[in-house]
Protein backbone atom coordinates (compact mmCIF):
# COMPACT_ATOMS: atom_id res chain seq x y z
CA UNK A 1 0.00 0.00 0.00
CA UNK A 2 1.99 3.06 -1.30
CA UNK A 3 1.35 6.43 1.22
CA UNK A 4 2.59 9.92 0.31
CA UNK A 5 4.30 10.45 3.93
CA UNK A 6 3.31 10.45 7.44
CA UNK A 7 1.65 13.45 9.40
CA UNK A 8 2.29 13.91 12.95
CA UNK A 9 0.01 15.99 14.88
CA UNK A 10 1.90 16.44 18.18
CA UNK A 11 0.07 18.38 21.29
CA UNK A 12 2.65 19.70 24.00
CA UNK A 13 1.15 20.36 27.47
CA UNK A 14 2.52 22.04 30.70
CA UNK A 15 5.60 23.72 28.66
CA UNK A 16 7.59 26.37 30.54
CA UNK A 17 5.42 29.47 29.20
CA UNK A 18 9.02 31.57 28.79
CA UNK A 19 10.27 28.79 26.37
CA UNK A 20 7.43 29.16 24.28
CA UNK A 21 7.23 32.42 23.82
CA UNK A 22 10.90 32.57 23.11
CA UNK A 23 11.02 32.81 19.41
CA UNK A 24 14.90 32.47 19.14
CA UNK A 25 15.14 29.66 21.09
CA UNK A 26 11.58 27.95 19.33
CA UNK A 27 13.88 28.82 16.04
CA UNK A 28 16.83 26.82 17.15
CA UNK A 29 14.98 23.97 18.69
CA UNK A 30 13.02 23.25 15.33
CA UNK A 31 16.44 23.65 13.34
CA UNK A 32 18.00 20.68 15.90
CA UNK A 33 14.59 18.60 15.11
CA UNK A 34 16.04 18.79 11.31
CA UNK A 35 18.87 17.18 12.04
CA UNK A 36 16.82 14.60 14.91
CA UNK A 37 14.53 13.91 11.80
CA UNK A 38 17.46 13.34 9.33
CA UNK A 39 16.13 15.64 6.74
CA UNK A 40 16.90 17.88 4.66
CA UNK A 41 16.55 22.09 6.13
CA UNK A 42 15.73 24.37 2.75
CA UNK A 43 13.82 27.09 4.64
CA UNK A 44 13.19 28.71 7.85
CA UNK A 45 11.25 31.00 9.68
CA UNK A 46 9.93 32.24 13.24
CA UNK A 47 7.63 34.68 14.51
CA UNK A 48 6.78 36.16 17.48
CA UNK A 49 3.16 37.35 18.18
CA UNK A 50 2.28 40.03 20.66
CA UNK A 51 1.65 39.79 23.28
CA UNK A 52 3.06 36.21 23.02
CA UNK A 53 3.34 33.32 21.01
CA UNK A 54 5.85 31.89 18.44
CA UNK A 55 5.17 30.38 14.92
CA UNK A 56 8.63 28.82 13.43
CA UNK A 57 8.50 26.97 10.46
CA UNK A 58 11.17 24.66 8.46
CA UNK A 59 10.42 23.35 4.94
CA UNK A 60 12.32 20.28 4.25
CA UNK A 61 13.31 18.39 1.28
CA UNK A 62 11.07 15.74 2.97
CA UNK A 63 7.82 18.18 3.40
CA UNK A 64 7.60 20.07 6.81
CA UNK A 65 8.04 20.92 10.36
CA UNK A 66 5.77 23.92 12.14
CA UNK A 67 5.88 24.86 15.83
CA UNK A 68 2.32 27.27 16.89
CA UNK A 69 3.18 28.18 20.68
CA UNK A 70 0.40 29.63 23.12
CA UNK A 71 2.24 30.32 26.00
CA UNK A 72 0.04 31.32 28.39
CA UNK A 73 -1.43 27.81 28.43
CA UNK A 74 1.29 26.10 28.27
CA UNK A 75 0.61 24.80 25.15
CA UNK A 76 2.43 24.12 21.61
CA UNK A 77 1.36 22.29 18.90
CA UNK A 78 3.60 21.35 16.37
CA UNK A 79 3.23 19.11 13.06
CA UNK A 80 6.23 17.12 11.54
CA UNK A 81 5.04 15.83 7.85
CA UNK A 82 7.93 13.79 6.17
CA UNK A 83 7.72 11.64 2.93
CA UNK A 84 10.46 9.26 1.89
CA UNK A 85 12.28 6.36 3.37
CA UNK A 86 15.11 8.09 4.93
CA UNK A 87 13.33 10.51 7.33
CA UNK A 88 12.79 9.35 10.67
CA UNK A 89 10.22 12.08 12.55
CA UNK A 90 9.58 9.70 15.68
CA UNK A 91 13.47 11.33 16.83
CA UNK A 92 11.88 14.79 15.94
CA UNK A 93 8.79 14.13 17.91
CA UNK A 94 11.02 12.76 20.83
CA UNK A 95 13.14 15.52 20.81
CA UNK A 96 11.14 18.14 20.72
CA UNK A 97 8.37 16.75 23.54
CA UNK A 98 11.90 16.83 25.46
CA UNK A 99 13.57 20.43 24.50
CA UNK A 100 10.17 22.42 25.27
CA UNK A 101 9.99 20.65 28.51
CA UNK A 102 6.20 19.24 27.76
CA UNK A 103 4.95 17.70 31.17
CA UNK A 104 2.69 15.74 29.04
CA UNK A 105 1.99 15.51 25.88
CA UNK A 106 -0.02 13.60 23.03
CA UNK A 107 0.59 12.19 19.68
CA UNK A 108 -1.24 11.46 16.09
CA UNK A 109 -0.13 9.59 12.71
CA UNK A 110 -1.78 10.47 9.88
CA UNK A 111 -1.17 8.59 6.54
CA UNK A 112 -1.50 10.88 3.63
CA UNK A 113 -2.23 9.73 -0.11
CA UNK A 114 -2.89 6.50 1.20
CA UNK A 115 -3.66 3.93 -1.22
CA UNK A 116 -1.87 6.07 -4.30
CA UNK A 117 -0.36 3.81 -6.47
CA UNK A 118 2.51 5.00 -9.02
CA UNK A 119 1.76 2.51 -11.51
CA UNK A 120 -2.14 3.39 -11.82
CA UNK A 121 -3.14 6.09 -12.65
CA UNK A 122 -6.75 6.43 -11.01
CA UNK A 123 -5.67 4.85 -7.53
CA UNK A 124 -8.09 3.94 -5.52
CA UNK A 125 -8.64 6.07 -2.34
CA UNK A 126 -8.84 3.54 1.03
CA UNK A 127 -9.80 5.57 4.23
CA UNK A 128 -6.38 6.77 5.61
CA UNK A 129 -5.80 5.15 9.51
CA UNK A 130 -5.19 7.48 12.19
CA UNK A 131 -3.49 6.20 15.02
CA UNK A 132 -3.13 7.95 18.15
CA UNK A 133 -0.15 6.31 20.28
CA UNK A 134 2.14 8.31 22.91
CA UNK A 135 5.91 8.59 22.07
CA UNK A 136 8.15 8.50 25.06
CA UNK A 137 10.32 11.65 25.26
CA UNK B 1 -14.34 23.00 25.33
CA UNK B 2 -11.73 24.89 24.39
CA UNK B 3 -9.48 24.22 21.62
CA UNK B 4 -6.49 26.02 20.58
CA UNK B 5 -7.39 25.87 16.69
CA UNK B 6 -8.34 23.43 14.10
CA UNK B 7 -6.40 21.73 11.25
CA UNK B 8 -7.64 20.09 8.02
CA UNK B 9 -5.46 17.67 6.59
CA UNK B 10 -6.87 17.85 2.82
CA UNK B 11 -5.63 15.32 -0.07
CA UNK B 12 -6.21 15.91 -3.40
CA UNK B 13 -6.51 13.58 -6.29
CA UNK B 14 -6.56 13.40 -10.17
CA UNK B 15 -5.17 16.95 -10.39
CA UNK B 16 -3.35 17.90 -13.39
CA UNK B 17 0.34 17.14 -13.39
CA UNK B 18 1.13 20.31 -15.12
CA UNK B 19 -0.73 22.87 -12.53
CA UNK B 20 1.16 20.62 -9.71
CA UNK B 21 4.54 20.94 -11.05
CA UNK B 22 4.04 25.31 -11.32
CA UNK B 23 5.51 26.45 -8.05
CA UNK B 24 4.45 29.82 -9.80
CA UNK B 25 0.65 28.75 -9.93
CA UNK B 26 0.74 26.77 -6.71
CA UNK B 27 2.27 29.83 -4.80
CA UNK B 28 -0.42 32.44 -6.27
CA UNK B 29 -2.68 29.96 -5.14
CA UNK B 30 -1.82 29.08 -1.14
CA UNK B 31 -2.08 33.27 -1.47
CA UNK B 32 -5.37 33.56 -2.89
CA UNK B 33 -6.46 31.00 -0.53
CA UNK B 34 -5.35 32.66 2.60
CA UNK B 35 -7.77 35.44 1.09
CA UNK B 36 -10.58 33.10 1.12
CA UNK B 37 -9.63 31.75 4.76
CA UNK B 38 -10.20 35.53 5.84
CA UNK B 39 -6.78 35.25 7.07
CA UNK B 40 -3.53 37.32 7.47
CA UNK B 41 -0.19 36.32 5.63
CA UNK B 42 2.96 37.27 7.47
CA UNK B 43 5.21 35.53 5.26
CA UNK B 44 4.97 33.01 2.18
CA UNK B 45 7.33 30.50 0.14
CA UNK B 46 7.03 28.04 -2.63
CA UNK B 47 9.68 25.60 -3.85
CA UNK B 48 9.98 23.49 -6.92
CA UNK B 49 11.82 20.00 -6.66
CA UNK B 50 13.55 18.54 -9.41
CA UNK B 51 12.81 16.32 -11.23
CA UNK B 52 8.95 17.51 -10.37
CA UNK B 53 7.29 18.67 -7.40
CA UNK B 54 6.26 21.53 -5.26
CA UNK B 55 6.07 22.86 -1.55
CA UNK B 56 4.61 26.10 -0.98
CA UNK B 57 3.74 27.50 2.49
CA UNK B 58 1.92 30.66 3.82
CA UNK B 59 2.61 31.52 7.51
CA UNK B 60 -0.44 33.09 8.70
CA UNK B 61 -1.76 35.32 12.26
CA UNK B 62 -3.81 32.77 12.23
CA UNK B 63 -1.28 29.45 11.78
CA UNK B 64 -0.41 28.31 8.43
CA UNK B 65 -1.19 26.68 5.44
CA UNK B 66 1.08 24.40 3.62
CA UNK B 67 0.82 22.30 -0.17
CA UNK B 68 3.20 19.37 -0.90
CA UNK B 69 2.87 17.93 -4.50
CA UNK B 70 3.13 14.77 -6.47
CA UNK B 71 2.42 15.50 -9.99
CA UNK B 72 3.46 12.30 -11.16
CA UNK B 73 0.75 11.20 -9.28
CA UNK B 74 -2.04 13.61 -9.66
CA UNK B 75 -1.76 14.08 -5.95
CA UNK B 76 -1.40 16.63 -3.44
CA UNK B 77 -1.48 17.04 0.37
CA UNK B 78 -2.52 20.41 1.51
CA UNK B 79 -2.89 20.99 5.55
CA UNK B 80 -5.05 24.36 6.76
CA UNK B 81 -4.31 24.99 10.41
CA UNK B 82 -6.10 28.49 11.59
CA UNK B 83 -7.30 29.38 15.02
CA UNK B 84 -9.59 32.12 16.38
CA UNK B 85 -12.95 33.02 15.35
CA UNK B 86 -12.60 35.31 11.87
CA UNK B 87 -10.84 32.23 9.97
CA UNK B 88 -13.05 30.52 7.70
CA UNK B 89 -10.49 27.51 6.85
CA UNK B 90 -13.80 25.99 4.88
CA UNK B 91 -13.53 28.46 2.45
CA UNK B 92 -10.35 27.86 1.77
CA UNK B 93 -10.69 24.25 1.41
CA UNK B 94 -13.53 24.59 -1.17
CA UNK B 95 -11.43 27.06 -3.26
CA UNK B 96 -8.01 24.70 -3.30
CA UNK B 97 -9.98 21.54 -4.32
CA UNK B 98 -11.69 23.93 -6.85
CA UNK B 99 -8.39 25.57 -7.94
CA UNK B 100 -5.86 22.95 -8.23
CA UNK B 101 -8.93 20.94 -10.33
CA UNK B 102 -8.75 17.87 -8.53
CA UNK B 103 -10.81 15.02 -9.47
CA UNK B 104 -11.36 13.58 -6.13
CA UNK B 105 -10.82 14.69 -2.54
CA UNK B 106 -11.06 14.08 0.97
CA UNK B 107 -10.67 15.91 3.78
CA UNK B 108 -10.01 14.90 7.23
CA UNK B 109 -10.59 17.76 10.47
CA UNK B 110 -8.43 17.32 13.88
CA UNK B 111 -9.14 19.84 17.00
CA UNK B 112 -5.95 20.52 18.42
CA UNK B 113 -5.13 21.37 22.19
CA UNK B 114 -8.86 19.65 23.21
CA UNK B 115 -9.15 20.38 26.91
CA UNK B 116 -6.86 22.64 27.30
CA UNK B 117 -8.57 25.79 29.51
CA UNK B 118 -7.45 29.00 30.24
CA UNK B 119 -8.59 29.65 33.62
CA UNK B 120 -6.88 26.10 34.23
CA UNK B 121 -3.45 25.65 34.96
CA UNK B 122 -3.22 21.92 34.25
CA UNK B 123 -5.97 21.46 31.65
CA UNK B 124 -7.06 17.75 31.59
CA UNK B 125 -6.63 16.27 27.66
CA UNK B 126 -9.63 14.73 26.14
CA UNK B 127 -9.19 12.56 23.26
CA UNK B 128 -9.78 14.90 20.43
CA UNK B 129 -11.84 14.40 17.85
CA UNK B 130 -10.92 13.15 14.27
CA UNK B 131 -13.63 13.45 11.59
CA UNK B 132 -13.70 12.81 8.19
CA UNK B 133 -15.65 15.06 6.29
CA UNK B 134 -16.38 15.66 2.52
CA UNK B 135 -16.10 19.67 1.48
CA UNK B 136 -17.91 20.21 -1.46
CA UNK B 137 -15.69 22.32 -4.28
Amino acid sequence: MYSAGISYLIELFDCPPDILDDDVLIGSRIGDAVGHANATLLHQVSRRFEPQGVTAFALLAESHISIHTWPELGYAAIDIFTCGERAVPEQACRYLVSALEAGRHSVRQVERGVGLDENTSKPQLEPSGIVASPVSA
